[in-house]
């Protein structure tokens, strides 16, 4: 193996054992010498070209170990889902601020960040927005994606590292539900997505949506489009799956908003 | 015949009788176990699953009778010509009165009205205009489509009644002039857009601009993209028809606004 | 007196029987040599430089002939508060276009239109708007106003008759109640509003917010600013008469809209 | 003492014991009945309608008890300098969402949140933004208000509980340096805005630029100008205490910036 | 005289001997030690603190050499109305180039521009624009400014040097026709803007129109609010001067554009 | 060969020796009866249907001629590189108004200018821009570019000859570096633009990019989606001969702007 040859010395990508950090495992082998895997959970182990690491993102001092010798950060790591807000605060607050600070320390010039729809959940499913739109999550999980996004900014313009927040649809293999064939991400785009975010020349601090080329479109990537981002895959396929219902009960305000189901479950009380 | 299972019970179809009432009488025939229909004029016999009633727009305790036990209501009905403005005034004015007072007695949910490009006709053919750029109405006809258009609005904001304004191109099938390749709209792209905009969870009030995917746009859908609604047909293929004419007469103000004829059409002396 | 002074030969006022219009007669004694008076109702006897004539505006040879030799309009008349449909449809509609059609056949160069803020009384009281937003209207009697305004906008586009839109707030001798601090205007900016209306070299169509400078503000009136009208008076002095009430039932959507109370007031049924 | 007579039964301040909270403390003795007084520092003793709770806002329990039976929150409290991350950490952000969970809980229907220019200060001076621009946080503490924004959205969006978010300039008896001379606030000019912000009707989820009338503007506060909030001093009687300097080093980044110093203050390391 | 307490050690006016040129000189005397004079036409002899060199713009040599040992330069100089493209190509163009380049040799540091509102001239009188709007000039004149304009952005993007582009609306000592009751620019006024842009801390590149506060406005600051500059004269004690005059004529296109006359002088032929 | 039948009797082509004025030599013979094909430097000898005349547009009476009898000019000529500003004085600035000014002289309807995106190069690689961005010139060409979209506007504004200015990006056989991969206009993609420039209707005064349908954009062309340019072409297809490198150093400031290398060339210095 010529590891010379790749474009990236090594990546970090965290979350590495999660549904989605174990795909892009795999396609990040081709993009950099050593991908250095890290999750809190239990991960398959190293192959050739990989580093396993288990790590708790709210360790500071394991957080700064991870990020050394790095070119990237692929950031999926931390809750993906609602959860009582300490949690949420262990994971997703101190984890992403442990992160940016490693990533500063060590001098690495790019993160993607695994940011979320729920930052912008209680949208109205007829509203039709763009990266610049004030935030509005659903839930303590959206508030801490618009935590992680400030604090991304604010590495980018004091210290100039780059990020790529992706506010990441649904990434699932097909649509699961009716509100999905608008936010549905299909893994081959979640893929292109990140290698687009991480082989474009410059990137500044760009907030992109993570969402596949689907017939109906509650997000508008303008302001992404130097990103070179194009989605090829859609959930049209997937549509017949979902048969139209006629009148619907409008007062389900899951059924209203861009976070859909996220609107009603937080905040979660501690598990005592 | 299974009733039961078609996603709508009773759709009521105004203005069944014209040339797009008659196309989507039939595309209704799958989307509705009863389709009701209705013109001024006589329309073909009820087939199965229809019914077939004759009345006018006007008649307020008549139209009360047609919004009677219905889902949604496809309002292509009216006059949809430039007409002195006492026929506007009653077909058009009264007669979208007539029907959202009706569809709010009856509780209806939902309204599809076919609204026009008339209504934003005074635009010049260089300006590109979304949903939200003031009215600019080129006719008698215009006008009362920007009246149909807020009555609509109010009948959502005060009584949650959805309405999608389509504002519709050139509903032909194919372009009959230079300007219909800009504003061309085939019948299967107005069926498919109808289908949506009965079929989309939730609209809310939305206007949207009913055109194909040609070549030069007038008309930026952005803000309706939520519909789903993605244009299959084009003008491309009729380009031929009608041939580059070299420098043209600029002084004619049907060549210069989106309009076209209509810029100068109105307002007609009433017939005596 | 010498007729030939001041700078209108003939103004024509509608709803001169009004509160307002009963205002404005006064104030226009020095701005043309006639004015001409109408309303539907008694007026006070014609004073020198004065015509008085009753007449229905749905009356169409009547409303030619008040045109008649007459340099601009001011129109106030019609109905000015929420009433069944069919009274709007009368007075409103076919009276405005009434007055409009004359006002072309007869060559009158500039219309001062009394619109409302009903026209756009269903945006929430967090949200200000300017002249470009989308119309919301919160009653029978503001879709009549939105008509009205995308009537004078045809007139303007395709005759070149001029149109300010006053959108005008709460014109009372005080505010009446605590909405009504953040709609007052004063009747001495209201006779402002309109001599600037009448008196700016050039207006085409332009939309004004009709509303003293008082500390909240609900309407940006940027795009009007070519008028210079500067309004001087302001609701602070009336401040106390409606002390500060503590948390307050946000149930209550007359207080949540800019219309306040006309937002439940409609539609009405027709007196029988 | 007349407790009835005061528009609010009991308004909790939180961060008493600091320079603006004990501004507001007597200027919230007329608005309410009670005002209950709580910071982590000593504080003055209560007064007559006063009562004195010392507590951590990191305490949950704490917070929950001081929230009890209370109208309406005026939040000054936590960190209002940079600190390190761990101590923003308790502090700003489970401090505010203790705080929002508490209103939450206990029925609290609005808070006035201190937020900062710091949560957007890294916009360049010659920048002039509004309400809707993205934010670009200048620090932990920047970072943490910007937390605190979204924060304050959820509880809006999801339970109706309305926040004025406060972006406080430098509040200070007088400017002390020329950035002063933009962002100065006058204890005056917060003791309104505080007010407004309590009294207006509804404000649902508004920010607002906290800062006096001052020539040069970064800050534009067209978005809340519902709020009724006028200010009434400005910095220009100070302008002479930092007279002209002639050219300067653009290359001192604290001068460039909204933020000023503070753009040069952050990631602190904790103190150990 | 103590030369060194004064802000600037040295700066450079151009156009000193024109009717701006003549005002600033005075005024500058108290913001630099010396103020160095230039014109082509023949100025006052230098006072203490001044040095007065008599310049072609268009000769590159004299022009770097008035740029030497200079803080900031006022660039009043050049044609100031319309006149033959080939005059215009001389002193505004080709001057304008040889002024930045000497700006950029001699490392000066920030050039206050006389720009002009005919840079925008061909905007209706019924449009409100603000600094982002496309330029539409409309004279010779008006096409020189927008080129010196693009000119100054280059320097400031690519070597860093500031510049304030004062777009001047009719700087006299009073308005001379009903127009400049809009456009109207105190000497006061013209003098504290220049002020404000010399002493800033930090400008940029920013377009700012020339006009005191009058009650019609074409043009909006926001976007220089930044400056500090808040005009204080008005053209509102002059209106009587230009009494209303009813209806005019609109086919007068020098009554219907930002730029009033200007729009119908250009192009002239050279002189011969 | 039948002249009569084709659209234009005369097109008058600049710049017809360079490497874009060839190739659209030989797809506008199918447009005009009558290419009449100039350039300063010596072309390829006349075929059918064409006329060749040598000639510098820097010469009024030449340009003059050359405009006689034609009905529509495309602008390829001047210099087209970055240039001491002497030379891009004469070739772009005094050539530009000069063709312009026989343009107006001869009765020409309509021009197709060739701009550049080296008129807003100085925007960042991450900013996604329209036509109305304000301009951001990287060069003196650059400066040149800006000068002749102005003159266009002016042009179109005072006398109604329509421009489309194209800002050409990198029209060559395939890319050339990985900027290219953003900025590729294709062959044929630069030919549709040009005919569809000359065939539309009506284009008033139009900024259009000049860009082929690339992954990565920088240029939104909605503005300008009324002259039905559709790109056909991709660098795709190249992409591979540009492999994604890494960690880039992004002090080059060449890589961060859309104008590339551009952004440090100017000013030169004169050929002496």
């Amino acid at each position: 193996m010529d590891k010379g040859n790749k474009p990236f010395k090594r990546l970090l990508l965290t979350g590495a054992a999660g549904n989605l950090g174990r795909i892009l495992r795999v396609a990040m082998r081709d993009w950099a010498d050593v991908v250095r895997c890290t999750d809190i959970a239990p991960m398959e182990a190293a192959g050739p070209g990989e580093e396993v690491i288990e790590a708790d993102l709210a360790d500071r001092e394991a957080v700064l170990a991870l990020a050394r010798d790095v070119d990237a950060i692929v950031h999926m790591g931390g809750i993906s889902v609602e959860a009582p807000f300490d949690d949420v605060l262990q994971a997703n607050i101190l984890g992403t601020y442990n992160l940016y600070s490693a990533a500063q320390k060590q001098g690495v010039r790019r993160v993607i960040y695994a940011s979320s729809n729920h930052a912008i959940g209680f949208y109205k499913t007829t509203e039709v927005i763009d990266a610049n739109a004030p935030v509005r999550p659903d839930s303590m999980y959206g508030i801490s994606k618009c935590f992680g996004e400030a604090m991304s900014r604010y590495y980018f313009d004091r210290f100039g590292i780059e990020t790529v927040c992706m506010r990441i649809g649904s990434a699932y293999a097909a649509p699961q539900n009716p509100r999905m064939l608008v936010t549905f991400l299909s893994f081959a785009d979640l893929t292109e997505l990140v290698r687009r975010s991480l082989f474009a020349l410059r990137v500044d601090h760009t907030i992109v949506f993570g969402v596949s080329d689907n017939p109906s479109k509650w997000w508008d990537n303008t302001k992404a489009a130097h990103l070179g981002f194009v989605a090829r895959d859609s959930s049209r396929p997937f549509a017949d799956r979902f048969p139209p219902e006629g009148p619907i009960d409008t007062s389900d305000i899951t059924r209203l908003h861009h976070g859909g189901p996220y609107v009603l479950l937080g905040p979660m009380e501690p598990k005592s």
